[in-house]
């Protein structure tokens, strides 16, 4: 394997680091429309795939018996920065449900967020579940078994009907098999599957148009995104790429972050969907590499590509807050390959 | 440029990111003892070279004038935590040369370690620069320019007689042309210098044997050395890579991390001197890489080789505490190049 160097990162006029990459955009028919390095290769797609866990909870009916709106439903498809806001609307989505924080299975942790863990070592003695950036996810799988009169515990282990729906949904959806051979463990405790990049770019193009999904899975799919993208704080948190890129799209596209530098993103307007990943697993690379891409694919002339080629160039500042130099595409990220 | 994959990221048992690197490993006469990647492609050495730029201080007599021992010398030549210890070593080292915090122009952060960043939430309003993890290193350019009676102010800056007699240093050590085409602003706003590894690992064997120094710099350099491997916790901190090679190698080893996945490191006893980047910038990767390097120029039959390899293979956990995957040196990294 050998993908291209996607990202630069300057110091001054001398690029200090570089990040190699592959990158998919295909359409729900599965053509490509474009790619860059290698495509084919399985990665762990981690929390970029949460819109399509998030399936169950809505096609279950959980979400309406529980009354849940667009946040809740963002929240399940979240990686949250654990504010406040996260914290209280997960711990609310389980009790409607008649469950509790303690139900949760993913385990604590501070915010990822310095800001964030700041102000929580101020206000709490030790994170909860409901802080860990996937207690929404785990709030909808907990709900969803709840629904439907299943017993919850151990809903994050390989085997439990819980998983086992997810799996269908990413199987489906995505077109690849999901074997234990290629499964690995996630941070919050859930089964992981490798799958190809182009698998995801197919299943997040699926999501965005429907096609090949059937009416039902269609329709909470359709409600799934638009939720997202209607409450992008909700998804991740004050100043993250998920809710800066999703509130600049205003409805126009779908994008999610997974950790190791995974990103999944859509362009329902277009029938597209993305999926890319660093290979060193950096989260600032690809973050500019999502941004460059879906700019590529709106077009130079669309004034949503403007902002999102700005956000793909952030600045490194020093401690005292002047320019040191700054994140940047590479020649292979200037132009969509022919 | 296309250097080899040196760190490879498990999950279960699939690769999930993949860490590339150049490394060099010098004696004292320029000659490569092994190479991997390119090791003539410019590099920011960044804070890997601290003890560099510490020569001044000790060369000047200001370190014996304000009565510093090992402690303050390996402060001045750490990228520390800002736990307690640090933060008030920093504040006495400024106050023998009748300085104060105020005086430090290297800008303030919270703690890059998540645990010692809540406990300092807890314990202060806001950072100060003695919490900025180089203000050890600050305060000992200032404790030079007192101690040789020129105005300290601006001294971070590209031209004052501080980063002159740094740069000076910097060139005579590594033999490296530090020029202003290659020069670009650290985070703490001093001028850093792009030059090659091979460059920096020629550098750390002079400074392991003194040759090539003369007999003040080379005794400058042998207390330096000897400070940070003494006090090991003072370069670093609590669970810190630098700290725990250093505390583990007891004398045998110096190692320095810089931004951006850099390290420096030497071997006394072999007369070796060692520099490595990991190409996308990960900490994470360069530590396994540092490690590993080590222990295979050690040789198998070293007990501190042993160690040095366990530190090179750490552990991926779920939040839970389960193991997940771990880091691990790739193929290209099993043995010595021939």
């Amino acid at each position: 394997m050998n993908n291209p160097v996607l990202v630069e990162v300057l110091r001054g006029a001398v690029v200090e680091s570089r990040h190699r990459g592959a990158a998919a955009v295909l359409d729900a028919d599965g053509t490509v429309m474009a790619r860059w390095g290698d495509i084919d290769q399985p990665v762990f797609p981690r929390s970029a795939v949460k819109a399509i866990q998030a399936l169950p909870l809505v096609e279950s009916g959980a979400a309406d018996a529980y009354g849940f709106g667009d946040r809740e439903i963002a929240l399940a498809c979240a990686s949250h920065s654990g504010e406040p806001e996260h914290v209280q609307l997960a711990a609310a989505m389980l009790d409607k449900a008649g469950l509790a924080v303690d139900d949760l299975e993913c385990g604590a942790h501070w915010s990822f967020r310095q800001d964030v863990a700041v102000a929580q070592a101020r206000a709490i003695d030790q994170p909860t579940a409901a802080h860990n950036n996937c207690s929404g996810k785990h709030a909808g799988f907990l709900c969803t078994c709840r629904h439907l009169d299943r017993d919850h515990r151990g809903y994050v282990a390989l085997g439990h009907p819980a998983q086992d729906a997810v799996r269908e949904a990413m199987e489906v959806v995505t077109g690849a098999v999901h074997s234990v051979d290629s499964c690995g463990t996630d941070g919050c405790s859930i089964p992981t599957y490798a799958v190809p990049l182009r698998s995801l770019a197919l299943g997040f193009a699926r999501l965005a148009t429907g096609a090949g999904l059937g009416p039902e899975r269609g329709r909470a799919a359709r409600r799934i995104f638009s939720a997202c993208m209607t409450e992008p704080f909700y998804v991740a948190g004050t100043g993250r790429a998920d809710t800066r890129m999703m509130a600049a799209g205003k409805g126009r596209v779908f994008t999610k972050t997974g950790a190791e530098g995974v990103f999944c993103a859509a362009i329902p307007e277009l029938g597209l969907g993305i999926a890319l990943k660093c290979d060193d697993g950096a989260d600032r690379a690809s973050e500019v590499m999502v941004a460059t891409v879906l700019a590529l694919v709106l077009g130079e002339g669309d004034p949503l590509a403007q902002e999102l080629r700005a956000m793909a160039r952030p600045t490194i500042t020093t401690r005292l807050g002047f320019d040191a130099g700054g994140l940047r595409p590479s020649e292979a990220l200037s132009a969509l390959p022919r």
